[in-house]
């Protein structure tokens, strides 16, 4: 069920002081009636009604899984074609891109003794596996980076690590951003150490026994070591144990390994601008997945959200004055090649891309609207927000992040807007065997639909545009 | 968090007729004040505090799964022995019991197509495996049993069959008797039709990947296959296949298999009687569990339950008049043969059976009792159910079902209580992955240790008993 929310207090008085700049820039009215008028009635059309949610569960039924080149992923490459194409969008195509290339296998983690208990876990993305026979060793218990950073290589040398820290639960899902990190580099540290693996509790909110995987990183001068995510629950199994005065083993064994890299691709169609057809008004979310659930919230609702806002603006009177060019990237769960790829242009074709608007965070309501843009088009975030704010979204700040597929654009100085869906329970599903249709609900994703259709119409009809982004340094990852 | 209900209207009302019941039977106050005096302060203390949670906690943490026949198992009867001595209980013992052993070995189940799919599936109790090399074959849904035996062989020969039936919701657990015969049956009656497997939704309320596994029936007159269940989001996900025109094809390899019969134990330990200790009142749970989750509510927490009520009535400052008998039973969940092993005893014996009281519906409040006793003692039970009604209760009905492990007892003319704990998510957890202590709250297994401990003193300190119940003929199975 969709309820909208009362804009939040905080939001108000942001959007009041982002009106008064705008009254006070002399900008009065910075959009004109008639597009506002048109955005409107597009964004009350697509609560009635949109294509997303049957996107969604087509391509998590029919497809499936599609982790970065697996036959899964280069199915959905050739889903997203047709149904783009389908959806009424032109100039489908798609763009290759080179891929990593990772398979899961088989994985098991027991609890030793005289009454073995087999753990609820999976590999993290990219762990190495063991040798056949497995490992066995005793378990070191520790509460964060910091913790394990701190410790002697004596306390972990030959042992396994159980990095034992709890994400919280937040509406702007705050608490993945403060408990990644253990995942992201658990392994490496504790390999800097001289553990043997690393054994994580996940970095979810579940507390269901379905483990949370997602990408990890070596660090190549270091041995790499299994890493592994254990359930909640299977967490608190082992924390009870070691609370308990015990020193538990882990027997792990695991047939985790990568393969060589393959080819994936981007997939891209447009509704072409009617008066800047060179101009871009870029709607992205990704087309791969992790390959424990179907993709739904992660990223199949970002694929149904843009590709039904696109086909709803493909079906106005009149094409948009610019381009909306949706791309669907490959490849964003275990490196963002498909981002990078994409980024592959022109200083000229780069300053082309006008606003990036990218949908990554399932399909509960949008409860925030954030930008990133040059303080001169300000003004043009107060209109569009006025707009938004019969969805029940409240203004954030002009600190948007954008998304991770559109951070390479973003740092190359392509404004961005981020419509914030509420995280609240994204992260019981995200990453896990859970994650499947059942968890979206089609008024919600409309009302996502309503936002997203109603941003990218607004700012492709513009004249004006939202300035540039400093440039900043390109990553060396 | 212990909400306690207001007394349900159907349950006044069934009470109230009670107390016209007692009054006219002329035993004004059946239950002495002196009794109702000193169960009163028992309950009250047993919602302060009791050691139930722990016990869970200690089964399910230190010994965790326990399949009769398992080294789990083994250790779970050494584990009771010494749990129900450190309690206080007296006369502490085991009783042997031969028990089938079954070994649930891997399962993959696939989506077949040109991009396969994994399903999240689990093989039901005593299910036969597949060739090594398994089995592939199209799937035929039905919605019932009645729908499959209404079939032609010549639609199911050959073929899965898949019986797509969602189990509903219900405090009373009720939705779980409506749909079990699916899982019970299910293979029995493909099989009958020549099916080569057959695959059920789960018969449970998760809405998880989480599948349901429990025991299922065999005819041995006619082939035995494969009997699997689907988590529901996968039997959606089939369902979904079938209703957009596909005829799609499972593959299934699974190395379940039966072991020859071994040896464990029912755990009996008695809290004696002070005047007539040979008069049994009957507290029972049972000690195995399935092999996937931890056996916290299914039935570590009967067990915490009847323990920690044994133990709190052991440290009241007199004896019970008559002896408070712990039963922990061996092998409930493959085919109850602790309780049968039990009900071995002479005439004498069973008649010495007071009363029977079972925990194995969970921890969450007790909202409902429920009786099955000689008219002339309802007396006695609406004096009960005044005591209860403190914590909640309403009365239910003379028409208790008492549980499975006393059903046989009970047919031989023992009178029984229930004490109905709320089943609303009993079923999101029993018999899969989940059930885990984490689904436990301290104050809510308070509740239930107080409502047993109440009953069980009461009924342990009346010098009158229940009467005998009409005996039952024997079951063949």
């Amino acid at each position: 069920m969709l309820l909208p929310r009362p804009i939040h207090r905080a939001g108000m008085k942001a959007l009041i002081c982002l009106l008064a700049t705008a009254a006070a820039s002399a900008h009065a009215g910075p959009i004109p009636d008639e597009l506002r008028a048109s955005a409107a009635a597009l964004r009350d059309s697509a609560l009635e009604g949109s294509p997303a949610y049957d996107i969604v569960e087509s391509l998590t039924m029919e497809i499936g899984p599609r982790l970065a080149g697996s036959p899964g992923d280069r199915a959905a490459v050739a889903w997203a074609v047709d149904k783009l194409r389908e959806l009424g969008l032109e100039n489908v195509r798609t763009q290759e891109v080179e891929v990593p290339q990772w398979e899961r296998g088989t994985l098991e983690v027991t609890l030793s003794g005289t009454n073995p208990m087999q753990l609820a876990a999976t590999s993290l993305g990219g762990s190495v596996g063991t040798r056949a026979s497995g490992i066995e060793a005793e378990v070191v218990r520790v509460e964060s980076l910091e913790d394990l950073q701190s410790r002697g290589a004596e306390q972990i040398t030959g042992r396994i690590v159980f990095i034992d820290r709890r994400m919280e639960r937040a509406r702007d899902g705050s608490g993945y951003g403060r408990t990644v990190p253990i995942r992201l580099y658990g392994a490496r540290e504790a390999a800097k150490l001289g553990a043997r693996a690393v054994v994580i509790r996940s970095v979810g909110t579940s507390e269901n026994r379905v483990p949370h995987t997602g990408t990890q990183i070596y660090d190549l001068s270091v041995r790499r070591i299994p890493a592994i995510a254990l359930a909640a629950p299977d967490a608190d199994l082992l924390a009870w144990r070691i609370a308990t005065g015990e020193t538990p083993s882990l027997r792990i064994r695991s047939t985790a390994r990568q393969l060589p890299p393959t080819t994936s691709a981007n997939v891209i169609g447009e509704i072409p601008g009617r008066v800047a057809p060179d101009e871009i008004v870029l709607l992205g979310a990704h087309l791969d997945s992790w390959d424990l659930g179907t993709g739904a919230i992660d990223d199949g609702a970002g694929v149904g959200i843009v590709a039904a806002a696109a086909h709803l603006i493909g079906r106005q009177d009149m094409a948009p004055r610019r381009t909306i060019r949706v791309v669907l990237f490959a490849n964003e769960e275990f490196g963002l090649s498909g981002a990078r790829e994409y980024r592959r242009m022109s200083d000229q074709e780069l300053a082309a891309h006008i606003i990036g608007i990218e949908a990554d965070f399932g399909a509960a309501p949008v409860w925030r609207f954030s930008s990133r843009v040059a303080p001169a088009a300000l003004d043009l975030i107060a209109g569009i927000q006025e707009l938004l704010a019969p969805l029940g979204i409240e203004y954030g700040n002009n600190e948007a992040g954008g998304g991770a597929d559109l951070r390479p654009l973003r740092t190359g100085g392509m404004p961005v807007l981020s419509l914030s869906q509420d995280g609240t329970h994204y992260f019981d599903y995200h990453h896990t065997v859970n994650d499947t249709i059942d968890r979206i609900d089609r008024e919600e994703i409309n009302q996502n639909v309503a936002a997203y259709a109603t941003a990218a119409w607004t700012a492709a009809n513009l004249e004006r545009d939202f300035g540039r982004l400093a440039v900043e340094p390109r990553e060396s990852r």
